[in-house]
């Protein structure tokens, strides 16, 4: 059974709001920026993964660029965050909970959508992954930051987690708005429980030096 | 009314190497590069905003790779900033008319070019400032600087304003030399008076402190 | 004569293990990363440069996707550098050594996947060259390096050079596994020479002053 259209939809566009402003915020405690800088970052942090996904599985022009609500919600919340920049010192704990809730939608989506172009299971994980962690990566590239996904708590890994479920649920017939919430919850918590704890994927023995 | 394919092509050409040129003498100034490095960076300057725009509206293999003027265009403005690059103290005004040339031509070619391809006027627009801002973006990230577009005077506004005229001409059935020639000449003028008066798009109030 | 296709995979696949170890190496040596940044970035070296030259020529979803072998063996390269990692400072020579052989095996196969899609002769040269540098400079910029590409010892030379051979022979009907074996050959040993006597291309005669 291919994912509902309306829920694939609904869901997309709440991990574009939902990024858009963590990713603009996140952008605005690493560098100094104007309007369009903000803006631009979290519109690169909210469609740059999907816009990535899409590409790779041939849905040309991506889905953000046909739907015009897409890049409205995605420059809603990166104004939001520009006119709430002045507040960013206390707003660590929002950051997280926004850039969390929009990895696992974005994970969820984006291995329904690969699913439904006629990838494998295997790919439509690692797609789900991409386009979780493909926009933040961007942006991170852009304002000269290591990636999270390479280096920080787990975050990888709920991404594959929010999308194995979500590939096992189509496969098994039985995905639908339950599934959804519980493969977007899995991955939140998961990612939440990587921040507050600090947990790490295991890293190399000795750790290299430096170059 | 389509775009007259003819002066797209020209434009298209002049745009490659102004951009060629200003992007490998900007690479010059950040790092100490080989002649590869030169060149590739031009190149990369030159065609990189292009092949972005038509690999996201699907128009594969991109235009730059199926016709080899854009090539030699290309690798031609590499090649002489290279010989130049000893008189590069010199060459700041220069380079920043280059760059605001280059633009204001791939502003309009790449709006002009998406609509073509049957998007919409406003996805036409983005396009249009992805297409003028790419290739520069692609440059500075790979010799490590923070894209012009997120921090500088006006960049991204200037080339949304070329698009925009592009589209609204093309829309209204008035698209023609003329019309192009205002396009890119307003893009090329606010750029510059960005660039002269140091103008910058709103900062957020308060710095946020560098991370 | 198109390529043979079972000899373009096995070509492919060694690229892709050769790569996936290399680059993971180079990549721990760079920063401090987990084990998931680890295979991540043996992974993103791997199959970066195929997935930049597919989506190029419209072949999407990329190979890479396609078919599971890709991603079981850059995984592979990936844990196995991440096992080995204590052993990093006695790796030099064997990373330059699969670098090199990842630049040649893939110079080789992408200039020929080019072609049998329909490129020209000279696109299919470049994109041969991209597909050998693409993935290590996808790698280089996530962990903040200036990437080889662009200062280095002769690298995007040998790769220009293997993917030239390739061309030249299928145009001339006498591509097989001598004339690819030739190619990939001439690539590796122009790298290494390039790497054991520290020969760069031509420098601008003036060092500019970093910015």
């Amino acid at each position: 059974m291919a994912a509902q259209p309306t829920l694939l939809l609904a869901l997309d566009l709440c991990g574009t709001f939902v990024f858009a402003l963590g990713g603009a915020w996140t952008a605005l405690r690493a560098v100094r920026l104007d309007i369009v800088g903000v803006v631009t970052l979290g519109m690169v942090t909210a469609i740059g993964g999907g816009i990535v996904r899409d590409v790779l599985i041939g849905a040309v022009p991506p889905a953000t660029f046909g739907d015009w609500r897409y890049l409205a919600v995605a420059t809603a919340g990166g104004l939001i965050a520009f006119g709430s920049s002045r507040w960013l010192h206390r707003l660590s704990v929002p950051i997280d909970v926004f850039d969390a809730a929009g990895l696992g939608l974005f994970a969820v989506t984006g291995a329904s959508k690969a699913l439904e172009y006629g990838l494998g299971p295997g790919q439509a994980v690692i797609l789900g992954a991409i386009t979780g962690v493909g926009g933040g990566t961007l942006r991170d590239v852009l304002v000269r930051q290591v990636p999270a996904v390479l280096h920080s708590e787990l975050y990888a890994i709920p991404a594959m987690i929010g999308a194995g479920i979500t590939v096992a649920t189509i496969r098994g017939g039985v995905y639908g708005p339950a599934a959804a919430v519980i493969a977007v919850a899995a991955c939140f918590l998961v990612r939440l429980l990587g921040v507050v704890f600090g947990l790490n994927a295991p890293a190399p023995r000795k750790a290299p030096p430096a170059a």
